[in-house]
């Protein structure tokens, strides 16, 4: 089981209760290894102020949350997403982030075009991939799960991630989710397809049952129904070594308490349920 | 566009307000075409009864839910799932219903083995499906939406539901509900797959933004972002020529409002927007 110095701390994690300068010492404080910022924290500190503080607690930065968002109703919103994913390499390139995750975008205001979105998606990776590839930063599509479909995410499962990497080429895979994917019979055959050089990230948290919000309401490892240690063996036999990144978003409980807990928590979890 | 008698009003769309037989007087007096029971109404009316009442308005019956939840924790807990299912089938047979619908259950309490849980669905429907072959009722499986995969129904998309029917041969086939598989990139070719032997009922409401519950905030047509006419459209050529069942749950909106409000409504939306 991973223990603390695996570990990657998604700030979204503690993202109510601490800046990004504190979820840095948050992490040096408790042996956590790596640490996975969000862009709004990111720029509230200073991408150089960040870059400098994670560099001397020696962390490592597992992804940078996040880029994509591609689809939109006219050209010029299509433009202002592909000027803020070149932003977001950059930032990634910064602060020297493994990849750039890419929460790719759902349908624009007022579209049902399912297949336009998939359309609008691709073509944004594609151009965002040629500035990301002149400067080395790896692209990781997170395949969210089905019930972002319309808001966040039109790609929704690993096949589909994939098939447009397949499609796109080098500089760009994908990361594994367990809350998003954990329900794919398709799944262990997905991460194989993918391979080492396109696993990117391994996302945990859990799915709880009941769930009562469809975004601020999922759990702490070992609190709901995701068999995680089957997900994690799958991945790493299929080559992924990289940190194992904890990303839970839950207003109402790990939200509502003291952030040193929700890290010790963390890390306790990692090593007995995950 | 779907005129009233192509319609089928699933119960489940006014069942905090009317008994059975309110639907079936509504429906004739709406001129609805078609209706689809859920059990417990079905049982609380009587079963004879419930089947006298319909002939006697002379609608069709689209199907009855739902058959299935065949995972359990223990032989006993299968068995009683079996019997359930057996009495189901029985039950869709004396009302005349085109197919019994099957919502095949998740994981059993306490476990996160979801490919025992397939296993378990696959035999529990194998073995349901030699009695309904025995009496002629066709079994509809209904992928149901990912995130209902813990505690419903851990067959979430028509490819793996298809897989099941092709394991198991004659006498089973799905049912396409488009908020359960609106998202899935893949719908086109695996309805296409289906055929119109296997295509065995029909299932709109709409899929809402924001959804505020993940089981009760399902919208009326065309309140939401899915483009039910292009999947109608695709169900049809590919030779579903049945009732167009409309099956809405909606704890705070549709199930507060004047049941003839809530019919007249749904004819009117089938007209326009599917």
């Amino acid at each position: 089981m991973p223990t603390a110095d695996r570990v990657s701390l998604n700030v979204a994690t503690v993202r109510t209760q601490w800046s990004l300068p504190e979820c840095i010492a948050g992490c040096a404080r408790h042996g956590i290894g790596a640490i996975a910022p969000w862009r709004d924290k990111l720029v509230e500190c200073g991408v150089d102020e960040a870059a400098r503080m994670i560099a001397d607690h020696g962390l490592r930065v597992s992804g940078l949350c996040r880029g994509g968002m591609f689809p939109a109703a006219d050209a010029a919103g299509r433009q202002a997403a592909l000027d803020d994913n070149r932003q977001a390499v950059d930032q990634a390139v910064a602060i020297g982030a493994a990849c750039l995750v890419l929460v790719v975008g759902g349908l624009p205001a007022g579209s049902k075009d399912l297949v336009d979105a998939h359309r609008q998606v691709e073509d944004g990776i594609g151009k965002t991939l040629d500035y990301a590839r002149s400067v080395g930063m790896p692209l990781a599509i997170e395949p969210l799960h089905p019930m972002y479909a319309a808001d966040r995410s039109c790609i929704n499962t690993l096949r589909h991630a994939l098939d447009i990497c397949d499609a796109l080429g080098d500089g760009v895979g994908v990361a594994v989710d367990v809350y998003h994917l954990w329900w794919d019979p398709e799944l262990d055959r997905q991460i194989a397809r993918a391979g080492a050089q396109r696993l990117l990230a391994f996302h945990v948290c859990d799915w709880l049952v009941p769930t009562t919000d469809l975004l601020l309401d999922r759990g702490m490892m070992g609190d709901g129904v995701i068999d995680i240690p089957r997900i994690r063996a799958v991945v790493e036999t299929n080559g992924f070594a990289g940190d194992i990144e904890v990303e839970i978003f839950s207003a109402n409980n790990w939200w509502t308490k003291d952030p040193d807990h929700v890290l010790a928590t963390v890390i306790e979890r990692c090593e007995r349920v995950v």
